[in-house]
């Protein structure tokens, strides 16, 4: 399993994702499942997967390798106009990756599958944050549903919905981020540390801040333990039930 | 889908299940899911059912009639010596319902499956809490697995991991509960009020206070809008990430 989100508010875009891979309980891996492009002052992209990491790989990889590979510079994840069109790159390449792997092996297509965050700014246009199916189609972010989630995304979403306000700073989208992956943490062992974030600041046209948590991170230990008193608080002070 | 929680603490136990079933998206029903038996000074039992409407309701109707029709009296569920055998009648009775339903009908059992938490107190015994699968086979909750989730349970668990503590009053319990069910209800549309719950007062050996939430109560849509509040707040008061 795998918990990433990519989340927007009027300053800019914020991506969170864990790193723990598994092929059964008893073979875990870390892996980073956060990628990112960019060109200072024309674009920046920002890219979360999860599901098989064959197929999230292989598409990182082909979007990467057209891009450096002169012959096969066609259709470059930097060359595209705009964010719409580097979606659609992104849609079509996972498409490819997961079909090539169906094609003349495993029938079930579902096990190769994979879904992603993608998010960024290309100059001339808005910050835009979409999810990426598997078939290659996708959805846009906007104001009224402000922020995906993929993978194990129940446990760490009712904090969201009630906590999310546009105009939060990206300082405080990473605190709620934090809370939201620490109760997914707590609840499914395969979604674990590190944790990777980024932020993208709306018309910087530039890679924002980027931060790993992990185990020892100062900052996340603060978070994971105040959070359970700051709960126990706030339910205390709910009027108690009466028969 | 369904939610229902069974929660022991010292002074008791507390069951609470929501009544939406549907048949596809737009076919949606109430029905409740909560079905108790007692003998006041020797026994209070309480069921709640997730899965397979037919399944569920069959199972309840043969340990009800069981119960009531002399030539079939053998194994009633009024006169287990126990709270284990009582749990073990259940889930005979459930596996035989499956079973029946899968001979000679369609052959995927999943179709009929149905999950059960069961709990109350047999007179010298202690209170006891199962959860019972569609296998027949059960376990139970102790100190350290103190409550029991069926159906849609991942939205509304952290906070019950995060808040809860033996020692809480049945009070405390039911107000844990509805902002458990609160969280789910507003991430899963297949999660409906209004919400059955049911006290047991450890060593009462009756059944207790009841009570059915729905959209016009007043407690229930106070925790509601005060939880959204009160969570902003604990978060507001966690200190703030810094770059």
């Amino acid at each position: 399993m795998t918990y990433c989100v990519g989340l927007m508010v009027d300053s800019g875009l914020v991506f969170m994702s864990d790193t723990r891979t598994n092929a059964g309980i008893d073979n875990v891996s870390t892996v980073r499942k956060m990628k990112t492009w960019d060109v200072p002052g024309e674009r920046f992209l920002c890219l979360l997967s999860a599901g098989n990491l064959a197929t999230t790989q292989a598409t990182v990889s082909l979007l990467d390798e057209r891009m450096v590979a002169p012959s096969e510079r066609q259709p470059s994840i930097l060359s595209q106009p705009s964010m719409f069109q580097t979606a659609k790159l992104i849609g079509e390449t996972v498409k490819e990756v997961i079909s090539g792997n169906a094609q003349g092996g495993q029938i079930a297509e579902s096990v190769f599958s994979a879904t992603f965050i993608f998010g960024g700014q290309i100059k001339g246009g808005r910050p835009r944050l979409f999810m990426i199916y598997p078939e290659g189609n996708f959805i846009e972010a906007g104001a009224d549903n402000p922020f995906f989630q993929i993978g194990e995304h129940k446990y760490g979403r009712p904090i969201i919905v009630r906590t999310y306000d546009p105009q939060m700073s990206l300082e405080d989208c990473a605190k709620l981020l934090i809370v939201s992956f620490d109760s997914t943490l707590k609840s499914n062992l395969s979604v674990g540390l590190p944790i990777d974030m980024q932020f993208y600041e709306t018309d910087s046209l530039a890679k924002g801040y980027r931060r790993r948590f992990d185990q020892k991170d100062e900052y996340y230990t603060t978070i994971s333990e105040g959070w359970s008193n700051a709960l126990r608080s706030a339910f205390d002070a709910l009027p108690a039930f009466e028969r």
